[in-house]
């Protein structure tokens, strides 16, 4: 079965505490929940959370079987599980209740050139194309009318959602100035994805020119991204939508970059940067500075582009303006 | 067959007036044609139509077999259909005589998990994949390698391009401070979409995370479009291509958003706001003002965006600028 | 075999020189090379190239069995051929070398409506979709995956990279006021691809509305581009990743739109002009200037655009802005 939703699974409120590090009154710890949900339709059977003291009382007062609270969440005569971070808690606690997995195996319909080269528990949808050489780790789900080109490589445990292409041919021409026209300079090059990586619906990744493309572990790429030939990418970089990334950039590990952000070729972007919706950087420059936030074309520092509007907008109030 | 061309449609021109609300001299009302045209490519068997003098001109000299013009129209020896909104009727013409349909059925390339759930007069396209629980209304077209996730819910008479991607797993993640990677928050919530919406070509619609994203009655997007999870979209809205909706916005009826904009998170957007072109709205901002031009980042009345672009241009050119 | 990596043909030096106008000292002229690679990689069997004197010398001490070189390059004991364009003497190499090409024939899981249409040495890869009265030449790479609707008509040695959608229905609706919804314009027109084109993965392309969409031979399109209705573009056009074209534009012979550009409707592009990054166009508009590079929103002479940028930067800094 592909494209499922997910599969609830029982489990006691002392497994959820355990597997969230989060701790629950004695007397809750039997307690059996098998899902997670919204405040507002939760069941009896459901695990919400919260991480303010106003979503707590919401929470409190809702149906739900089970409460993930903040540390210094008061005592309740109820279900509560006390944690440090409530929201990562639930994300792991849905992880094992409300797995979302497509079934393990190839898909008939899928065309799959080396089928050995797969990892075992990885699925492959219907509509699938993969080409020589391919390899693929272990539980990855590689879900409808994805393709994959010749040659590329891609770890354990990624997801890579409908309709991405992986390891095309990348945009590169030389001009032949006396014909007038454009020939192709080969792409021959590789892509390589790293473990833990997840690609978005309609998202495409060129292979390297010569050398490789590269999506470092735990990168996560959302829908309609576009990666061009030869970018290398760190761990746990984040893509937004529609993100545009040029030739030969590199973006160092933790970078986020919102969405529709484009980067010109040869651009770099420091570690733990993070560049505002629609940004832009130009080809050849650089953006550093850990966890500091850039934003507007060329990018700039937040206040920096903040104290351009202003004073223009200013400026533009006057009478003479 | 899929993908098909307009099968012409043999009408007479008093049937023509019927579907147009247009009034025609009773000495042409037997005539018949069977298409719609261009003015410069139109034959005998064609309807064109006119909205002013000049095209009007044009049109009467070319080999159309009927016009359709506007109510001052002067009189004509001539099939000419008089009419309010000539170009409404042209396109409500049109409908009747060159109806681009695909043949209703499910094509046996498609993996469809509940056929049952499928309405009478729909086509579900060579490629398309449909997880299990998806409702699909009447005479809804869902064209080749479309993929639909479990559970989504869709109305009567839909148009879904190829690769459109609906009820994807959307982009949450929650960063793991201490292990310095980042956890999928659970995207188990559903995607809704109402009666008479279209949808381009690769666009995707990501489900909810734990609720649900609707996308409502009327409204029409373009190609490469990304709506991210848990966003509400009214009546009668228009995106066109490539915008990108983040995730929790809210999208008023009749609102239009012109090619390119783009929303930050948890947007508002007022009834009837027109975007222009690559506009974009800070996340958590709202936009309001019916029939109102928006333009710029971030989007501001556009008529304040000039004067502030009339004057940056000005003192650019001073001699000491 | 779909989506196959580079078969090495082998080659003497005299043929490459032949194949690329280049010149090879007569004792290195029976080297036999069999690809082309980086230079960080290459083999005893590879050629690689250099423009300038640095990328010389390391392609010198490399492994590579020959090194294509500018015209000027001092004497070698060295397999060494001299040319006035390194690059593209190596992209031509390369294309004899390495070629990269699909088997021709139709994939028996591509639903193809008349496959009397399609040329000699085309290739139709898993997944297509080609619907009725299309056209397309000899020569051909139709990646998996794509779809390609009535009527439409390809050139020769095309390449349509996978997920591409092509002659899709347009995004044109005409508002019922009184209804207040939107009714479909005819979409029935067609789109013409003349020789030589490449479509990135994920671009789509519309049909005409009434007439035609038309892209010029020689043109280069990148990945997750929109071309909408009634689009004409010219020959040996460059549209990087995520332009997004609007209805009825023009775009000249020889024109250059960088990443993310956006055109809005009826935009005429002069020959040669070149817009960078992000660049937009305000519907109605005109740029017109061979070689000039434009950039911004509305797009600019890129020199008066730095020049307000520097204005508002100076502006901003000071200490009562």
């Amino acid at each position: 079965m592909w494209l499922q939703g997910n599969t609830d699974c029982m489990a006691k409120l002392s497994e959820v505490a355990e597997w969230t590090g989060a701790t629950v009154a004695a007397e809750f710890a039997a307690v059996e929940v098998t899902g997670v949900a919204a405040i507002a339709t939760a069941t009896l059977q459901d695990i919400v959370f919260a991480m303010d003291a106003a979503t707590l009382e919401r929470a409190l007062a809702s149906d739900a079987g089970a409460v993930i609270a903040p540390l210094d969440a008061p005592e309740q005569k109820r279900a509560v599980l006390r944690v440090k971070s409530p929201k990562l808690a639930f994300a792991k606690a849905a992880a094992k209740l409300a797995p979302q997995r497509a079934r393990a195996g190839i898909h008939s319909s899928a065309v799959v050139d080396s089928p050995e080269l797969i990892g075992e528990g990885t699925s492959i949808g219907p509509g699938v194309t993969i080409g020589p050489g391919v390899k693929i780790g272990r539980n990855c789900q590689i879900f409808p009318n994805v393709v994959i080109f010749a040659g590329v490589s891609i770890g354990d445990n990624c997801m890579v959602q409908p309709g991405a292409v992986l390891g095309s041919i990348g945009f590169g021409y030389v001009h032949d100035v006396e014909a007038g026209e454009y020939i192709p300079f080969p792409q021959v090059g590789t892509l390589v994805i790293e473990d833990n990586v997840d690609i978005g619906a309609n998202t495409t990744i060129d292979r390297g020119a010569l050398e490789e493309t590269r999506i470092g572990r735990g990168t996560k790429i959302d829908n309609g991204v576009h990666v061009a030939h030869n970018v290398r990418i760190g761990r746990n970089v984040i893509l937004a939508a529609q993100v545009g990334i040029s030739g030969s950039c590199t973006i160092h590990d933790g970078a986020i970059l919102m969405g529709q952000v484009g980067l010109g070729e040869r651009v770099t972007i420091g570690p733990g940067v993070i560049l505002g919706g629609a940004a832009g950087v130009y080809p050849g420059s650089t953006v550093e500075g850990p966890g500091q936030v850039f934003s507007g074309i060329p990018a700039q520092p937040v206040k920096d582009q903040m104290r351009e509007m202003a004073m223009i907008r200013r400026l533009a109030k006057k009478p003479n303006a």
